[in-house]
Formats: C-alpha cells, structure tokens, sequence
C-alpha cells in the first residue's frame, strides 16, 4: 500500500486479563486460603440461589481409553463462563495431575473474553467450598469430625473448608496409600486439626458426623459398603464424578437422602449412575431456596453427591474477576485482534507487516 | 511447615505454548499470507480425508439476543481441539469484530493442554482455505472470475485463497456500503488482481464462474435471488451461519447441488436451515475421498453451503503447532498447575507462599 499508516498498538478491547499459576496462587496467598474458601461459599451460594436463571447444559465431554475432556459452559445472561478440564485418573502414576482446568469468562453482549484463568488450583478450591456450603445446610448440627477417604490432591482443601464453614476439627483419615494419608497429615499437622491417620476406612468412620469420600480410580469401586454406615451422617461423595466410576455401594444410596447439582448431568456422572432413572433426588438450589427441605431429622442419612458442575466454576471465575482490581495478580494476554475498523482484518495483518512500523 | 523445602520452578509441562495476535500476524508474514493460505488446504484436506476417525459434535451454542458464543471442540484419538467463536453482528457498528476466536490443542492420552492460539486471524485464514479448497474441487474448470458480495473482514482472504488454489484472478465486489468494497479495493489494489467495483449485486455476478457471498446481517436475507444465477457457477455460501441466518432465495438451494461440511451442523446454521430435513445434501468428505461425486458437468450449479466446522480449526491448530519449533513465535503460557507430586497440590501452594522461596 502506498499510504502510511503506523502500526495502531491494540486497544484495552484487544487484551484480556490472564491469572497464570503463578499468580493464582499469589492470589490465594494474599486473601488467605481459608478466608478464599468462606467467600467462594458466598459467590458459589449466591449463584445456587439465582440457579433457575442460568443457561444450564451438561458438560461436553470427549472420552478416551484412559480419560476425559470436557467442556463446562453456563451462562447468567450478563456473563458467560466455560472451563475445560481433563479427567485421567493414570496420569497420577506418571507424575502428572489427574485433573488440570483452565476457565474463561466473556461478556454475553459482545462476545468479548475479558477473563482467562488457570483453574487447577482454582477447581480445588471451588470443590471444596461446594462441599463446605452443601455440608452447612446438610451435615447434623455440631458435626465436628470428618472422616476423609481418600487422601489426594482435594483433601486438604476439603479439610480447610470443612472447618471454617461447618466447624470440622478432628479429620481421621485413610487412603489405600499410606503415603498419600501421610502428605495430608504433613500438610495439615500445623493447622490446629486433631489428626487422626486409620489403617482401615471403618476405622476412619468412627464417631464421624461427615463422611468425605474422594478417590481417583475410574472404576466401579466400592469405598463404603452398606453396613459401615450408621444413621445421623452426612455423607459427601465427591470421587464418582464420570460414567463408570462410583465409590459408594448401591444399597447405601437406597437409605440415604441424594442431594445433587444438576440431575441431567449426575445421573450420568454420580453415584446415581448405579440407581433407575427416577430414582429421587434433590437439587442443592432448592434446598438453598426453601424450594425442597434438606435435612429433616437427625437420624437421617444425607449424601451429597457432587460431581461438579459448570455454575461452581462461573462463581469462582467471578470471584476472581472481583478481586483482580485490588491485588493486580494478572497479566494481560493479546488473544483477541481488534482492528481499529472491524471490516478490515486485513489491512490490520498488512499495518503489522514487518518493516512496516512493527516488528 | 518446618522443614524447608524450596519453590520448585514450574516443570517444562506446566507451560503451554500461546500464539498472540502480534505473534499470529508475525508467524504468517514470516510464511506469506498465500503460502500459508496454500498449506492450510492441504491441511484441511488432509483432515477431510480421515473424517470418519474424528469424533464429531455439532457446535455447543450459547445464544443471546444480540449474538451467540460457541465451543467447537473435536478429536481425532490423539489430539484433542477446541475453538471459542463468538458471532454478534452488531458488533461492527460499535467498532468491534463481529468474530473474535481463539482455540486450544490438548494431548488426549493425558489431557494436557499444549498450544493455546488466538483464532481471529486464524479463522480469517481457515475459512478463505476452506472455501479454497472446496472451489477446488467444485468449481468450473478454468475459473477465473469471482464475484463477491459482501466485502467484510474475509473478502481479501476469500479473494487471495481462491487466486493461489484456483486461479482466480478477476473480482467483481458489492457490498451494501460502498465503503467496504472500497476498503478491498484498496487492500488488494497492488496484488495483482483485476478489480471491478460494482453498483449492485447482478452487476457483481455477471460473468462470474464463482460467486462467494459473505455478508453479516442475522436475518433471513436474500443477497442472490433465483433469476440472478445462471447454469454452470459454483456459490460459495459462507455468510449464513447460524440459526435464523441466511442470504439466498431458496429457490436457488432447490437448483442446486448442494455440498455441506457436518449435515447435522448445517441443517441447523446454514442456508438449508430453510428447506426440509431430508433435502440432499453431500458432505465434502464424501468428495475428496471419492465416496460421492463433485461437479458432474458443466451445466451444474455446485453450491458449498459453509458454516464452518471444528475439525477446519483443528487443521488450522495443527499446522501452526508444526511451524512452531522452526519460527519460535510463540510465549509460553504459566497455565497448568504441574506439583512434583501430583497428589499434592496443596503442598505446591504452601511452597509457593510468599517468603517461602518464591514471591
């Protein structure tokens, strides 16, 4: 082209806000991890509450032999929100996560990403604040101990949340590894927990009012048989998160009250995958909403079962989004082209030719 | 804790490659726009060639009044790739695009993201490839003629695509706003073509042997009615590409042979959104490896009813992964959370908290 025109830099429109690894975890260190799970509990809350307005669909996931990739979008029709995350329980015995997520927020009026975040730490955390705010409304009154099997990367986040939200001090704890009961006892020991590492899961369940069961094989697995489990707990099943891979026994869903998330997508993911499909359950934002009672009596069994849904990663992307402004742990990220005339993405290639104004 | 042990620095695995924009224009002017147009059809024909070995999903679409945001995720076993699109027409006049993009490849056997690209530019590129690389395969013999309605943002794509791959070297443009046909003039004016302006869109298509039509509006529209196409063209329908979206009579889709590149996507975004479900249609595939019949003869009209399809991304994706290594191009992106210990991500915040090794 004969005229010049110098290479524009890109407008504030062309960035968007990028929360690496690195400053997640500054991010959590500045607000302090328990004070981050007591508010994801708020964010996560407030979104159960306004539930029926959300764009809800289950996630779309991409199976292979040995794993899973999905995609979780929702929508509150001011913001959209996906996140993606892979499931593949062998990648532990390769040194590599089970579990590793990044989500994304957009503005539903333009299309526009505004947000891109890591969400491998991020997921921990949600998933430990929905199982805080389930428990709150659900587990008896002064539960104070939580058996945990399972003793993976959730369990001391697990942990943290149970305590600041429903007063859990006492964690007894059991893994087929000892070593992985080790790692969280080593993780926790300084934390003000009574620890109480057991050689067997029955042994873990005594005197438990919340029973938290989070294990990594994808398999039909049987964690909790029938007769392990007494009356008056509550149980917080959060390992079955995928077609064919369950942790409780059948017969103990049969005696238990099932609060879930989103039915469509539990029903092929939960622990309900072993029952008929009109086997009854209760969604979490009815209980919040007064819509459905949650725990009606101190003998009854309630059981959570949480497999994770889109909705809790939009409230912790929007949380995060909150609080960029005051703790600037981000970076920006030239992800989309945004030419000064919209109709000409051409001549926005052409203006950034090398040797013409910029490099 | 106290035993110190020290920030590890994030493995080679906990980093993603990410292309920018400013790297995306870098990286195809180090290849040439033509060039890199030329490879993406052998790239996407490739892809097209072992279609029936990718999983397939029509686009998960969030819609809004003004718009709608979609994922395009696919796999062909061993990677897996995904594509965020918005589409808000409206956007122009705000001064935004209409289309902004960006996609991800992941390993499938651990599910670890490995490249994270902007797309704006790189949808721009696969979409004129595409086009290309169907006009290959359906347009008259000895094609030198095209017109093309609606003069946006793929105009000069469209037009430099269909020069290297079939020869075009004459354009005749309309758009409603005669400042857009003057924005491609003046983009391409020193490339070599013959340009012709045009007053209307009859005046556009005569002589034509291709007639590309791209506009933007979303509303059902009639950019070619029934008595302007005449025996022996090949349409390359692009612009109508979501529900309620489309630019030609259906007269014309009545006349025409007509090729698609996923039916079910196309049945619900593009121009045969308009006839019943079981008009026929061949799929592109079908074609290239020699299951079903391209032109027949001259007299034919060949109409490409383009939508855009997620494994056209992932050919795309594909071929800047592989001119990575040689251009360096590319950052890279701090977004996988990668412990020593896979199980202990918990341990890698704690190792992480400012004053302990790593700010």
């Amino acid at each position: 082209m004969s005229d010049f025109r110098p290479a524009p830099a890109p407008s504030d429109l062309a960035f968007i806000r990028f929360v690496s690894v690195a400053n997640m975890m500054k991010l959590i260190h500045r607000i302090g991890v328990e004070t981050m799970l007591a508010d994801l509990v708020r964010y996560i809350e407030d979104d159960f509450r306004r539930w029926p307005l959300f764009d809800k669909t289950p996630r779309v996931a991409s199976h292979s032999a040995v794993g899973v990739i999905e995609l979780m979008p929702t929508s509150d029709g001011e913001v959209y929100g996906f996140k993606y995350v892979n499931g593949h329980p062998k990648n532990t015995r390769e040194g590599l996560q089970t579990v590793t997520a990044f989500g994304l927020l957009a503005r539903v009026d333009t299309g526009y990403p505004v947000l891109l975040s890591e969400m491998t730490m991020l997921t921990a955390l949600r998933t430990a604040a929905t199982s805080a705010m389930v428990a709150r409304h659900l587990a008896p009154k002064g539960s104070r101990t939580m058996a945990m099997i399972g003793n993976g990367a959730q369990s001391e986040f697990q942990a943290l949340a149970m305590r600041k939200v429903c007063g859990i001090e006492e964690l007894r704890l059991y893994d087929i590894d000892a070593r992985a009961t080790e790692k969280t006892v080593a993780n926790l020991r300084d934390r003000g927990f009574v620890l109480t590492p057991c050689k067997t899961a029955e042994q873990a369940i005594e005197g438990a009012q919340i029973v938290t069961t989070c294990t990594a094989d994808k398999q039909y697995a049987t964690i909790l048989t029938d007769n392990m489990v007494g009356s008056g707990v509550h149980i917080n099943a959060i390992g079955g998160d995928c077609p064919g891979k369950t942790e409780l026994h059948r017969d103990i869903l049969a005696r238990s009250d099932v609060f879930v998330e989103y039915t469509p997508q539990t029903r092929i993911e939960g622990e309900i995958q072993q029952m008929p499909d009109d086997f009854p359950v209760t969604e979490m934002w009815q209980v919040l909403t007064g819509a459905a009672p949650g725990r009606t009596s101190d003998r009854q069994i309630t059981l959570f079962d949480g497999v994770g849904f889109a909705i809790e990663d939009f409230s912790a992307l929007r949380y995060v989004r909150d609080r960029l402004d005051d703790t600037g742990d981000y970076e920006c990220l030239d992800i989309i082209a945004d030419p000064d005339d919209a109709r000409d993405l051409f001549g926005m290639l052409e203006r950034a030719r090398p040797g013409n104004g910029k490099s």
